[in-house]
């Protein structure tokens, strides 16, 4: 274990970056993992970080002692900093002063899907971006496909929200959804409150993708255009909205009802 | 319309602890109401606020111009305040400067459920709360019960997040929720992920009570012990948790799904 005790370390300095940018960590291709149950996820999913930073007092935390611990046994760097400059670093307040760097995962984007994925089409909220990936992942889905314009996934909202969904899915970001709906030949649902076709009366067996908008005006008409179908989840109250992120729940579990019925 | 300009006058005090604190909204039994969307909602569903309050600068927004002629006729209060004191009000970065001052609405509780209902055990993310409020409403759900641990249901994020679903719900706070189960006969689904009953085995036709727990531990266990049904969401993924509010959705949107076969 080594030990930065100055502000000006580059190596601290670099965290520093990373923990207040996303511009920093689209640009390093580097991400933080903030807090217990991410860090356990990454070493469970993932296998070693980077680099695993932890402050002097969260060392007697046995929780993070373990996991100190497994990344030396897995040969990762490990970093001990004193907490006052920790602080700087950790969007968690009253969290447990325990980080990893890792390398943002960048798969290989497909030409066009073949199993059954999400589309996020402006999707703004970095909680219901996370929302949306637990699920997603929950239900059994393996990929994601994001529009320039969504919230950028590895930010530490969505970490946060996603509690671990990343590190089993495969994300892709900047992606031109319209070209990629054209290249597939799997059914296209794109989701919205002016829809006919009710969501249970769609076949959901095969593999199918999702396609969910902006939280004010959801999918852009020229890919609600593309889409295959464009589906409604019925509602039976005077509030004819839902959430983004509940909506997409409802319609993966939907897919999964009926696939294990 | 009125007009304030100091600091100091009573009634801009007044709105300025309600704006910043949910214990002065609870001792008040009144709550502000933030932005185009929801006073409209109220507008629409509950009639004329006590007090309507907008920025000087708002005043030349068409949408919120109608809002204020509607109150107007209505015969409510409308205040102009400038753009500066508006300012100490309001959540909304960039937000249009309209609020409305409301009495919270208390319905009576009933001392049984005979409806379908929602039971919230020790939900804590304000945003949650909204969400699991916005899709109750929109299934079709009209009563919600918290326990004391819930956080407040009438504090900006909930209200914001829950767009205008609190409107067409009866919520009932501070409610002692195991005296309230054993008071009724609808079946009380606990949900968990450590259940064996699944979701969609279990018929959901009739009333029934869907009881979520707090985000990280759950439904307490002399709740979970009271419940008529445990019952599981199914996973798919390697990811083995939802969102609180995901599953919220998923539980009232297949009750809709059965009610509609």
């Amino acid at each position: 274990m080594k030990s930065v005790t100055s502000r000006d370390n580059p190596f601290y300095k670099e965290l520093k970056s990373l923990a207040a940018s996303s511009q920093a960590r689209r640009k390093a291709g580097r991400t933080l993992l903030d807090g217990v149950h991410l860090c356990q996820s990454w070493l469970e999913l993932r296998g070693a970080p980077n680099h695993c930073v932890v402050s002097e007092g969260a060392l007697h935390n046995p929780e993070v002692a373990d996991i100190v611990a497994r990344c030396e046994s897995l040969h990762a760097h490990v970093t001990a900093l004193p907490d006052a400059l920790f602080g700087a670093l950790s969007q968690v307040e009253h969290g447990v002063n325990l980080l990893f760097l890792v390398e943002t995962p960048a798969p290989v984007q497909p030409a066009a899907m073949s199993v059954s994925a999400v589309l996020l089409d402006g999707v703004q909220d970095p909680g219901n971006v996370g929302s949306i990936l637990r699920s997603a992942a929950a239900a059994g889905i393996t990929q994601v496909f994001c529009s320039a314009g969504t919230a950028f996934c590895w930010s530490p909202k969505v970490l946060r929200a996603a509690m671990g969904a990343h590190f089993v899915l495969e994300i892709f970001e900047h992606v031109d959804l319209g070209a990629l709906i054209d290249a597939s030949r799997i059914s296209v649902l794109a989701m919205s409150g002016y829809a006919e076709q009710k969501l249970w009366q769609v076949d959901l067996r095969g593999p199918v993708a999702w396609l969910l908008g902006h939280e004010g005006q959801g999918v852009a008409d020229d890919l609600m255009g593309r889409a295959t179908h464009q589906v409604v989840i019925p509602h039976a109250g005077r509030v004819e909205s839902l959430n983004v992120a509940a909506a997409g729940a409802i319609c993966f579990f939907e897919q999964l009802r009926q696939r294990q019925a």
